[in-house]
């Protein structure tokens, strides 16, 4: 059986019932811990599910953050500072990771025990366990007319990657990474590989690679 | 052992090696066929890995599309028509997804034999097969200055979807909906359900869900 929402069913429907949805709508969503800092040294770690591909050439990266309507430590500190971290999560620290969401007083990372770590001189906080760690400059910053949401991009300047889940044509396995790929607003999951398929090719089936 | 990049290793690197790394950096993508027609009711449908939620109240969604410097269906079809449909896909015609994205004359729908199917007079294609569509309005287009990528917002009209997956907060279980996840640009996967964890707060301890 199927189940039908409009528009209006939509917009009356509970607001928690709604939010639930709506986050849930566009399927399994990234997970990624960003790590910032202030212009004070104080650190910051929080989950962030709205990360995507911008560019490969140059490479960049974009992230969405809710309107910056209320104090939001770590587009605050992007802004001020304009360097942040990206961190895949592995099952082993997923608690953690969704515990930086509290509303902490100080650093999630002293609060929730996931260690920082500084590399390569970079000027923002890695999560020291993350099998991917990600090192970004801001370079780009619009505001949505429709809701005040907020995009940001960064070019990224370094990537460090567990040598185990990095193949020879640069692509990467989650799977051996065991990176967590989490749904709606608190769900969390890892991938189990049903295929990789050929660049595809019209009246040509397609190959498994 | 931990793989370094610097950001002149990244420009310099092979470009099919550095398009697998840079796509693959943000981990587990959400995957959704996009079903469009044009002004001639000539249909087409395309897979998409970068939809993201922007807000649910009023709800709205994002798709980024890549530098609007060739032809592209799908981007000229919502601009035209400023509707479109999203699509879950699952393990059982993840291959035809695929193979959506083969540069075909005519409709997609026909060409790789998933049928099209037009509910609530709603004027753009629905997947027939999946298990989640949805049907959107176009409310904005932006531009981005860093590399010309283009970000529509779509406003949800239509939420059908199978009810053995919808939850009674609203979540959705895709686990059970079955919906597949992307890694890069080619693969596939499946999510194995963790944990579901309740709201987040400091110096709690956090429970399951």
């Amino acid at each position: 059986m199927t189940r039908h929402f409009n528009h209006d069913e939509i917009l009356n429907s509970d607001s928690f019932y709604r939010r639930n949805l709506i986050n849930c709508l566009s399927g399994y969503k990234s997970l990624n811990l960003i790590g910032t800092q202030n212009g004070n040294g104080e650190t910051n770690l929080a989950p962030f599910s709205q990360i995507f591909h911008v560019g490969a050439n140059p490479p960049m990266v974009g992230i969405l953050f809710r309107p910056h309507t209320v104090k939001r430590d770590t587009l605050e500190n992007i802004l001020e500072t304009k360097f942040f971290t990206l961190n895949h999560v592995t099952p082993e620290f997923c608690k953690e990771a969704h515990w930086t969401s509290a509303r902490w007083e100080g650093s999630e990372f002293e609060k929730t025990g996931l260690k920082s770590v500084y590399q390569n001189d970079f000027p923002a906080p890695f999560v020291e366990v993350s099998p991917l760690k990600v090192g970004c400059k801001l370079v780009e910053v619009q505001t949505l007319k429709v809701n005040q949401t907020v995009l940001a991009i960064g070019s990224i300047e370094h990537i460090f990657v567990d040598e185990k889940g990095l193949r020879e044509d640069g692509s990467l396995d989650l799977n051996i990474l065991d990176s967590v790929t989490v749904s709606g607003l608190d769900e969390y999951h890892r991938g189990e590989k049903i295929a990789r398929y050929a660049y595809a090719k019209p009246d040509q089936d397609l190959s498994e690679i």
